[in-house]
């Protein structure tokens, strides 16, 4: 598959329904502003042993800034000490003579210190390079007090005096950064916890939930600053246990079903502005994932109402995911951007994709009873009962002890996690799939933190609490060792340089879907 | 002299005289406001035959534009078919899949093919590169309305498609200049001449002085963007044959009186925003032109009111000039940047100025007793005949028969010119030296439109009339043919990359002290 062919469009027709975009519109959240201010200048020095091989020292206070000048070809780092997420703003002042040519500055905002260290021209992933967050910006008349109109996610921010004249230099002051979030900090129960690994996870999480809350749940203010369902899905999670703004996941839910294309299908992700767009790629698992979320939102809110209003797009999802099942009961493989499960280029997507479905129709069942379809609800127990002894007929390999995957039966840590979510073996079967998956570490393994949660959550429900607890210390306890503020969207301890697109520059570095260890921690209690 | 030397900042108080800077500010002219649009698409292409090397070829109507679209590396270049200052904007919108990325585009404004065809980057000049016309945007939100907020100076835009995405591709609709001038065309009477070479110059001055006719006149819409008196003056004086809008000539005069430093002295230069702020550069003969130009502008409207109100500051140049002059009756030679004359590194300063001198305490006696002080003007005149005796004999070569400069006896061209506009000299002979300097053409030479200005109507006074139109037509004549639109900062015919910047990049096209032939033409009656 061709990272051109996984972005190949498709020429769905959309069906506006105005009144679920409506009220979508009516749960807009406000957002709240708070003005952060520089900590320190700092400087990038290069060094291996550090993430990226980029290290980050401090060499003054940062109220040390408005007393220096720069001239052409001057440049420094601020750091924000923490990741921010908002619209920066400062006054240019001139020392020496009036501005007898206009002020041209560079600057590049960074999340990480290898963004403010490696220069963007150097980075030639397929992903666009506009998400690189920098402006070159021209200021005619000084003093001057420059508001940069678009949002930024960063800590680091460095500013390139790229020409002054021969006549004057130039200050820099009240730099500021009006921080927003529509999470309301005081709404989080503190956690005390016993473990300062897990305290510690628990407010990193928190923090990126929260820098990911805007006016939808984004998956990463950095990039793609868009509401996708997978994310959507564990932000909502993490957020039952934490913010408990619920009317954020409502209003999330009601924008997917308010633009579903002719045939029913929401779209794996939407754009908001300028109008509510619903994104020309569906995805079999994140398609799914709006029933599984209306799920999460009802045990969570008892919200009926929503429920019944939503349910229909809910059970249209299930429809749709049924019929790309073959005679034998299994999903239909696909060498298409199908689904996506994982960044991991060599998964067959065929045996996590039925996990994802087994999963979700145990939910539709419920759903179906709770918005009181008995008859519904049957047939879709039946359909799960089916496709259940159908998967353990197809793709349990009883020799091996491994679901297979695809023509290759292929064996994947990807496809054992979702079946284990899927609980379709007996519990004791399921925690020793999962401790003998951990055991031969099968060669296709996890790419991000988003697939990291699923393993973890499958050693919750299967009982394994002590290996969910070293898994989550050694996957985002490492991440917060490597001096995450916030957690990544990639993170691959053996390769801290990883990214499916090309280069880290472009990775997101606050990622919605790797909140979740305060869902973990505080959900099963660890 | 270092270029350093030159841009040394002196540090001068300023006394505000309010009541004059608000009858400047009630001055102030509304800016009329037309839309232009592009004319053609075109492609640059080296030629060495042509001016800077490069010769624009139209490819198709700019009608044709909005049925393309654009993908990251494609580009475009505009021709808006004539010179044009003011405020870019355009509509762009997505081609293909919504937009899953922002877009990067480069824009790069040029008066001349040149500036879109060499990148900026290679620039290397003393002043400022920030002076070349370019902008790096960034649009999250697409469909979107671009409205650049910085004024700009070009005939030319290239813009450079630097990201978009896999999925989306750009395509421009709408594109428009809202050209700003406070210049009334419609009050200038048009020259019928049977001479079509001299009705070009005609009209492309007049073309070049309305695209400097801001809020103020401005040297140069591209570079500096500013009032200086050297240009001013000759501004007011095409001026007055054109466009006669003399409340902007008033206003300009009243903001230099109205920032005189502790001596009283203007400065050479003015900064309008963030408020009238006099430049740290004073020069002899710019400070002499407050007061040549506040005589053309009494002989040009007879506003007695304004005469005697800006007459202190008038005489008081004149005083502050003739303290320069020493024991001998000569301006003193100085190593400094101490007066401008033109852009020629080898000329001695002291003949010309001399002369600028001489031609100014002419206009001075006049002022003086058109505001009734005779005495001054009697002591005016007496100063007058003293220095140009003391000229006659410390700077008169009776054997080279030129006058000499400076401690070397340098002969230039300039140091003819203003003797020859100072008028010391008996009409014969005067009109003798000026065909002896054509016809023995000595080597420090003239380098700007400014210079040769002040040479064409030194021939003129002189009598010299068909030298006079060969000079203008061998020399504005020929930049018409090269393709000026409006008429340049910068032409050596010889030379045609001439800067005394570094480079033909950052020349201004469109410059007011070259906008003098139509002043030429109507006031001499060519």
């Amino acid at each position: 598959m061709t990272e051109q062919a996984k972005m190949q469009a498709s020429t769905a027709v959309i069906i506006r329904n105005e009144a679920f975009l409506e009220e979508a519109e009516r749960l807009k959240p406000l957002l709240n502003e708070t003005i952060a201010r520089p900590r320190r200048l700092v400087q990038i020095e290069a060094d291996s042993a550090a993430v990226h091989g980029y290290r980050c020292n401090p060499v003054a206070d940062a109220a040390e800034l408005e007393a220096r000048s720069f001239g052409k070809g001057d440049s420094f780092i601020l750091d924000f000490g923490d990741h921010r997420v908002g619209y920066m703003s400062f006054d240019v002042r001139t020392v020496g003579s009036p501005p007898d040519a206009p002020l041209k500055l560079k600057l590049t905002f960074g999340e990480m210190p290898v963004e403010v260290a490696v220069p963007f021209d150097t980075y030639d992933g397929w992903i666009s390079s506009a998400w690189l967050q920098e402006e070159t910006i021209f200021i005619d008349v000084m003093p001057h007090r420059v508001e940069l109109p678009r949002r930024y996610s960063f800590r680091y921010v460095k500013v390139e005096i790229m020409a002054t004249s021969q006549k004057y230099k130039v200050s820099f002051h009240d730099v500021g950064c009006r921080a927003v979030t529509s999470a309301d900090s005081g709404k989080v129960a503190p956690l005390h916890h016993a473990d300062p690994v897990l305290e510690q996870l628990d407010r990193i999480s928190i923090r990126t939930l929260a820098d990911c809350m805007q006016d939808v749940f984004e998956d990463g203010p950095k990039r793609d600053r868009r509401l996708w369902l997978g994310d959507l899905r564990l932000q909502a999670l993490a957020n039952y246990e934490t913010f408990n703004q619920n009317d954020l996941v409502k209003r999330c839910l009601y924008l997917f079903a308010g633009v579903p294309d002719e045939q029913g299908r929401v779209s794996a992700n939407l754009f908001i502005q300028p109008s509510v767009i619903a994104d020309d790629t569906y995805l079999f698992d994140y398609s799914l994932f709006f029933t599984a979320s209306l799920y999460d939102y009802f045990a969570a809110t008892n919200d009926r109402q929503t429920l019944r209003e939503l349910w229909p797009t809910a059970f249209r999802q299930v429809q749709l995911a049924l019929e790309k099942v073959d005679e034998t009961g299994i999903v239909r493989d696909d060498e298409s951007w199908w689904s996506f499960i994982d960044w991991q280029d060599r998964l067959n997507k065929q045996a996590p994709s039925q996990g994802v479905l087994l999963y979700t129709l145990k939910r539709a069942v419920h759903l179906a009873e709770a918005v009181g379809e008995e008859g519904t609800a049957a047939l879709l127990s039946d359909k799960l009962n089916e496709l259940a002894a159908a998967t353990m007929r197809e793709l349990w390999d009883p020799e091996r002890r491994f679901f297979v995957s695809g023509s290759d039966r292929q064996i994947s840590w990807a496809g054992q996690v979702w079946m284990a979510l899927a609980e379709i073996l007996p519990d004791a079967d399921n925690r020793d799939l999962l401790l003998r998956l951990q055991a031969e570490s099968p060669e296709v393994g996890m790419m991000t933190p988003y697939m990291m949660h699923h393993f973890v959550e499958a050693l919750l429900i299967a009982g394994c609490k002590e290996e969910a607890i070293a898994q989550m210390k050694a996957y985002w306890g490492a991440m917060a060792q490597d001096g995450a503020d916030t957690f990544w969207e990639l993170y691959d301890p053996n390769n801290k340089s990883f990214s499916p697109y090309g280069s880290p520059l472009i990775n997101s570095y606050c990622h919605a879907w790797s909140c979740t260890p305060t869902y973990l921690i505080r959900r099963y209690g660890l």
